[in-house]
């Protein structure tokens, strides 16, 4: 089962899906199962983290801002902006992809575990999701 | 099939948890398949690599515990100890989730292939590991 | 279903496998589903990056070359040549496994994903790719 999910991005960020992605699962009515995430894009990227205190993704995204600048004299690929190429080395460092395995009926997640869209352009976009949930 | 694995660790570094991981899937008895394995903590991740020569396997420790050293002074979240934040940034880096296809019954890795559960705190710890084996 | 591709490499880069992987979708005529890429070493991996403007992955390549040095005096697994410890740390920071949803029977790609073969040595290699395709 394929479902879409659309998510409006207003800026750099973490930007929590958990309860989008647990509502399709419930709907799938699977007791069992797999359930992947999937983003069709090269500047933003999914990561699972910390769901409770905010200071830790803070930190997160500051440490990875530090790791890969913007107007690094290494780029040349800059026609879109400062912040483009930063956005596909964040992207390859994290993750496109997430399965996360369905067990009585829910998304089998730890406690402190949230399912987060990281936007790593400035500006607003619209970012689509593909989740597949099979058996 | 869903199966749960819980792994105790003593301190840092990487737990080889192939021979747990492909006893599960001898049992379920597929044939053909997807065996995915999903760590339900944000400060321990799953990583796929050398699995012979132990100083590879230390080399990338090392190089990882320099990456994100403890005691940055760009973190703010360091209630839960130095080795916490250190712990999230890299579990961003490596994988929360892995998928090894099932080939006539067995894991699909290749010959230097182990499956590790990366342990990134200090402590003692318990931790949950969901393994999904699908058609 | 699962379908063994062989990609031979010569030196290190992105290799464009999209065309490969969508042709065993195709194959494999499901209509929904998902459609998982293996890759069986542990100095190769896989990322799924911009395909349209080749600077792009010139400076990620270029940026990774830099982060993850040959010849740190970090390193003591330094047996198979100075490019083999860079080769699992890079390894370790992308993707061994990658899950794309199959929808209307192809991959449900960004118009600007592409799926790509990372090699990290310099030597020509036989690179053993697993798909494989579930419902």
């Amino acid at each position: 089962m394929i479902h879409h999910i659309t998510v409006a991005t207003r800026g750099q960020g973490l930007h929590d899906i958990t309860s989008e992605v647990a509502a399709r699962v419930r709907r799938a009515a699977v007791r069992e199962g797999l359930c992947t995430v999937f983003v069709r894009h090269t500047s933003a990227s999914l990561l699972i983290q910390e769901n409770a205190d905010p200071s830790a993704r803070r930190d997160l995204e500051a440490w990875f801002a530090r790791l890969v600048p913007e107007n690094d004299a290494l780029y040349t690929h800059t026609l879109e902006g400062p912040d483009d190429m930063p956005s596909h080395i964040k992207s390859a460092l994290t993750a496109t992809s997430l399965a996360i395995p369905v067990s009585e009926g829910r998304l089998a997640l730890g406690t402190w575990q949230g399912i987060f869209l990281w936007e790593h352009r400035r500006g607003r976009q619209q970012r689509h999701l593909v989740v597949h949930i099979g058996p």
